[in-house]
């Protein structure tokens, strides 16, 4: 039996909230001055709750797999990420709440720009503003391609969602962004004879968004990547017996989070709001997740000061989290983006796990290091639910 | 999914290189003066790795598991030693070159000293040099037992591999090996029904052996254990893309690495020459194994004062390793052997990970009790190649 499974069977219906804080690639290493970025950053009031409850390691999948968001997410809401991977497709057109049905074919789309020749020359079109992808996917919303619909939705900047509806669509199509400039776009390729006419169908549409597009500037092609049909996916309320919320501003994270079955909060833009969010909706849930972008994105661009900043502005509100009194609040993170190494990777993340009945153990700050020595230990990131569900006192005994 | 499917599905056929340092049977426990093996060694090279490094301690199968080599070794490579289970035979077998074919029935042999009354007296013949056993060997080597051919190949010392290869042998038969002295050698019985003729033809090779031996001294006669069948095994270079080599002594840790498909160098004897040959052969592979013998042989010995010596002649020749700059190096063991104890044991084996991108901990020596308070926690010896292989930027990330 899998472990969510057998979580689900020992679920109660009563208990106490369940907070869960994700600082969205906090794992880091160490920068010159030997301290990693959560080391660095000055959080008395993190390092509080690091003191009173317990702490570890934690591997988002497997000891050596670098993550992505998708089965990074999965893992800290309780899903084996081993078993259950979704492509970012499904996860994009989640994420900008567009109603996917069963068999819909969804990719991820980026607006690039392309030079005379139809070569890449930047990958993002300059990062366009959200508003110019909205004004430029409502042009390409809407086509037929033979008895396929075609849905163009905006993500964030210059990314997007594309979905595909028809007949037996088949998803076993190879990226079509080069991930390098001074090359052309790749051809959507079918990885198995069966997605033929998809590939077809997907190239077709490129073409028509090529010539719709030549005369715009800078985004004036689309790169697709992560195709994937939507399935069923087992929803966390059903699961375990609480009503869920999610409070994230960004796109894929809802997409997720929907996914699982929770409710989609108005969560604002800062992290602020994102806390009054939570305060505003406290009453009406049993579990939140409140997902914080910021420092991921400044691992991924290497800006070690402003992803400390960050952290150090999570750590201003826990005052405003701990006022809330959750009977199980964990910090921890879906992977870790060393500001060192510019992208996600394999490094466990810190984990901060508060509450009812814990059992504290020597560590004096939320760090890496001082996680290592924590008696949570090295845990898989899946198991995180069942320690929370725990301290909420939301499972029955096992067994006489 | 198992592990090394898993991780083989996120292999690049890229990255940097990966050296694993087994020190057989490192692990140890205190002796009078309260120090393990390795923590009463003097070992400056590897505790500036261990400072520099990751450090942890992993379960070679399982807390509480004594592991043979076989199992030990799995899991280095990688492999769940739970499932994969290979005989003594085969690996003897293997480690001699010996070319094993589906189905080749295939036995660990010693030669061993029995008196007039057929009791054994030395259960290892004295150890009698390997030069004596190639003799032996070659006069039992040929024999036909009905449609049955037998293939004797020495080891090392007093130690052969036996292979019976016909049709519908099966394996399951008991060891003749009484583990006692005093005692006549144990009847080959089969443990199941399918086995009765193969257990019959090796009696009958046994009764041949003892009369074509019969006038030697002191190896007069032969002991079998570890009866096996040849079958298919997952290579690494196929798993994970890489080309493997294996720098071992000792027939039997050659015949593992062969078995996952590495090949093997010419390795010399003495463990200056096994750096040597890794140094010689550096450029043409991606992962090499470097097996240290003689740590686990004191340990068995309960020669205290050896084991720490074999560790420092390790020591002494870091620097050459270090020089060579793989992208990730492990140094670690296949399991325990104390010399307090004599024997393989099941406590968990000391792991020092260093290389590109590693997040160190505040590990300042590399010992056991260090260990235990390392970055890496308490791992399964098998998920230490997905580090190593995460290190050296041979994974791909897994999802979006």
């Amino acid at each position: 039996m899998d472990r969510k499974s057998f979580l689900s069977g020992l679920a109660k219906e009563s208990g106490g909230k369940l907070l869960l804080v994700v600082l969205d690639g906090l794992g880091g290493l160490p920068g010159e001055e030997g301290l990693t970025e959560l080391e660095a950053a000055r959080t008395p009031n993190l390092d509080a709750l690091a003191k009173e409850g317990v702490c570890g390691l934690a591997d988002p999948v497997a000891p050596g797999v670098t993550p992505g968001s998708g089965p990074g997410h999965l893992g800290l809401f309780g899903y084996d990420p081993m078993a259950h991977n979704i492509g970012r497709g499904v996860l994009s057109a989640l994420g900008v709440g567009f109603p996917l049905e069963h068999g819909d074919l969804a990719a991820r789309a980026n607006f690039c720009t392309v030079d005379e020749a139809g070569n890449v020359v930047d990958r993002r079109a300059g990062r366009i503003p959200t508003e110019t992808a909205v004004k430029l996917c409502a042009r390409l919303d809407g086509m037929r391609i033979g008895d396929v619909e075609v849905f163009v939705r905006a993500e964030k900047e210059h990314r997007a969602a594309v979905v595909f509806r028809g007949e037996d669509l088949c998803p076993a199509i190879s990226d079509t962004d080069p991930q390098a400039t001074g090359v052309p776009p790749k051809e959507p390729a079918p990885l198995d004879p069966r997605a033929q006419r998809s590939a077809s169908i997907v190239a077709e549409f490129l073409s028509r968004v090529k010539e719709t597009l030549k005369d715009e500037h800078p985004a004036n092609m689309m790169l697709l990547r992560g195709f994937d049909t939507a399935e069923e996916f087992p929803r966390m309320p059903d699961l375990y017996k609480m009503r869920c919320a999610a409070i994230a501003t960004y796109p894929m994270y809802r997409g997720i989070a929907r996914l699982c079955g929770m409710e989609l909060l108005d969560s604002g833009e800062t992290i602020e709001e994102e806390v009054a969010c939570l305060e505003r909706n406290w009453p009406d849930y049993d579990y939140f997740f409140l997902h914080v972008k910021k420092t991921d994105s400044y691992g991924e661009d290497g800006n070690r000061e402003a992803k400390i900043k960050v952290i150090e502005s999570v750590d201003a509100l826990v005052p405003r989290i701990r006022a809330l009194k959750p009977a199980a609040l964990a910090v921890t993170a879906d992977h870790s983006t060393p500001c060192a190494m510019k992208m996600h990777s394999w490094h466990p993340v810190p984990v901060l796990l508060w509450g009812a009945n814990v059992r504290p153990d020597g560590v004096e700050s939320f760090g890496e290091r001082a996680c290592a020595q924590g008696g949570l230990g090295r845990i898989r990131l899946e198991e995180l639910l069942g320690l929370m569900l725990a301290h909420a006192g939301r499972l029955e005994k096992y067994g006489a």
